[in-house]
């Protein structure tokens, strides 16, 4: 596999512009009654018509068979290596909703949740509390002392928020409380290498505290943390592909994953059309665009095939906003796949849509599994696409002489 | 590439359940006369239906254009890099007849051959003595004593049997005394490596007397070893893959590969019938079955197209016996192509057929090669067997929050 060092020494300024429509948990699996997934469902005729003009293909985020988590998803389509480059959900948390991490800090991904009188967990997300609610509890937690060390507790969204650690000599190798199931107590904090004792030490004081704490405050409990995490060091895509990227996007753990990688984050709360409004808004001032829509995986998760087929028509409803700026590469695909009828993410590969005056054309027709599983890209790997979309953007010298 | 690790870090125990049918040899070349390969000639109703709810692909074991040997063949469809893991032919062989190595032992595949009065081999297999036969020439062979060294000699099947070297100090890197040709002398033993000079020395003074005692035994009055192995360090599948491993077979061979990745091993003397009737008899005692098919393998090596038609064929019309236990996942492919033109080994990647609720069915209506080139499980490496199989058996967890 070709190395970023590598890749960072054929790569070219150009003034041609990438824009990567990244359709969160895109693919899909087919709907028993009619055959088809909720891409074939979709109408799609803005997709059909760039399939028909581009070449379609599939990728394997990680690798075949590996459902890949957001993080590992987001950073293959960025080219990095998710085998090799791994954040945990602490350190994506933080950067999600702009909390400026030292290198020292360790960062966690916390749940309120609910627990029963025998401390058995009830319900992972405490009735998905309001995000007022979130704040205001989170605030009572930030009270919390405990001797050497920082504590932050910031609300994120609904039930989630961030808990970090600010200290000396504090190590993330601690295992999650969170046990991801019901019907179980939380887990004991505990070190999984020798150097994180004492920050499994106080990981566990802070929650004995934060259980007295909440006790009267049912649904929220009880607290369930996962994820601790130091920032990685990851090179940026400035560095590495000499782009001058920007990420258009609603939800803090994108925005997060893309300021890790270097790219100026630009908030979108109101769908795609306000997306392509802020695209068209910084067009001159970038020349690498990743525009995340969230919903699709959302309503997949929900096993709401229909609400998934919805978000796709919607995306391709607001394709000519996009289209009129003529973008030199516009990729089209998803972190992931997530099937209505599997409900979560899933290791089936993801379609994908390249379009650009070089990309030679295939004989897809439209934009779906079946055309892209024969389609002129082949399977491609994650990491490859940043490679393709650059090369078509003549972004990429030769590799030799 | 994911590690093992990596995989053992996702893999999940559930009761699901993958049964991984593996027909020796299976891809083939088209008879010039029909243009259809041994697959497309076989009828194969069922493997057809099979694909037609399934989805097809093609695998390289070990790489575009490397024909793999059966070890590094089966190692990568049980998710082992064969470029990582290799496996010595004589460990194979005494794994296969349940001859215990220790971890000093070297062993090596010895061969019974016939040579000329100069001392050139006419005949590398004696002529292909009887089983009986080859066990009383092990029996002489075992009376052989040299200093410091414990020598052993144990049948195999009609020729071939196993050698091995018990002492201290011994090393496996000798080369080969069979030059795997006629019309010459066999090679002396010689150290690759400074350490194995002493294993060297032993190995020639062992043929030495071994010549002496078989003189008068025409056709077997020579003997030819390569393969000079020891026991390699491999993680199980009830390790990497918590699975409860079954392998159901006959020749030694696969026994033994099943054996050193921790399969529990059934033996069937009897053909595919048989060995189904044994997966049907502890189905309920383990998650994942390897069946092997040898028979195809035998045929396409004699060049014997139609032979090799009817073994896929008397295959696929036992199918339905494993059918009905409705396995979760099924997975039928082969280790390697064997096409009867080129009556051996071959690079041609390998048709794979995988059903499961889960996969993605694919336009192919057929399993052959040219439906699998088109298929929507695209080319995959070997090792990607594996974690497609468990993903589609829902035994894989996310990678990465």
């Amino acid at each position: 596999m070709i190395t970023l060092e590598e890749i960072n020494q054929i790569s070219v300024v150009s003034p041609s512009k990438i824009v990567m429509l990244v359709i969160d948990g895109l693919g899909g699996l087919p709907d028993p009654k009619t055959g088809k997934t909720e891409l074939e469902t979709a109408h799609t005729s803005n997709f059909d018509s760039l399939a028909e003009n581009g070449a379609c293909g599939l990728i394997d985020p990680v690798s075949p068979g590996v459902t890949p988590g957001s993080g590992p998803g987001h950073l293959a389509l960025f080219g990095y290596d998710p085998l090799r480059f791994t954040i945990g959900r602490g350190v994506l948390e933080a950067l999600g909703i702009g909390f400026e991490l030292k290198e020292t800090d360790v960062a966690a991904r916390g749940n309120f949740c609910t627990v029963d009188d025998d401390g058995v967990i009830t319900d992972r997300r405490a009735g998905r509390i309001t995000t007022d609610k979130c704040a205001e509890l989170c605030e009572m937690l930030s009270q919390i002392k405990l001797e050497g060390v920082e504590l932050f507790a910031l609300p994120v969204k609904e039930h989630r928020f961030l808990f970090v650690m600010r200290g000396e000599e504090l190590a993330a190798e601690v295992n999650d409380t969170d046990p991801q199931r019901i019907g179980v107590a939380p887990n004991m904090a505990l070190a999984t290498e020798s150097q994180a004792k004492n920050t499994a030490h106080i990981v566990n004081e802070f929650v004995d505290e934060v259980q007295e704490i909440l006790a009267r405050h049912q649904p929220a409990n009880m607290i369930l943390l996962r994820g601790f995490s130091k920032l990685p060091d990851i090179p940026s895509m400035g560095e590495i592909y000499k782009l001058k990227p920007a990420a258009i996007a609603c939800y803090p753990m994108y925005k997060g994953l893309a300021r890790l990688v270097g790219m100026k984050v630009f908030n979108a709360e109101n769908g795609i059309e306000e997306e392509l409004k802020i695209l068209a808004d910084c067009y001159s001032e970038h020349d690498f665009f990743y525009i995340h829509v969230k919903e699709s995986d959302s309503a997949g998760e929900d096993g709401d095939f229909s609400r998934k087929v919805k978000v796709i028509e919607r995306v391709d409803y607001a394709l000519p906003q996009l289209l009129k700026l003529t973008p030199e590469v516009i990729v089209v695909t998803g972190d992931h796949s997530t099937p209505a009828l599997l409900k979560g993410h899933s290791w089936h590969p993801v379609p994908i849509l390249l379009y650009s005056q070089w990309c030679r054309r295939d004989k897809a027709r439209e934009f779906s599994e079946s055309a892209c599983a024969s389609g002129g890209l082949g399977r491609l790997r994650g990491t490859d696409i940043m490679l393709v979309a650059m090369a078509n953007a003549l972004k990429l010298t030769k590799f030799g002489a």
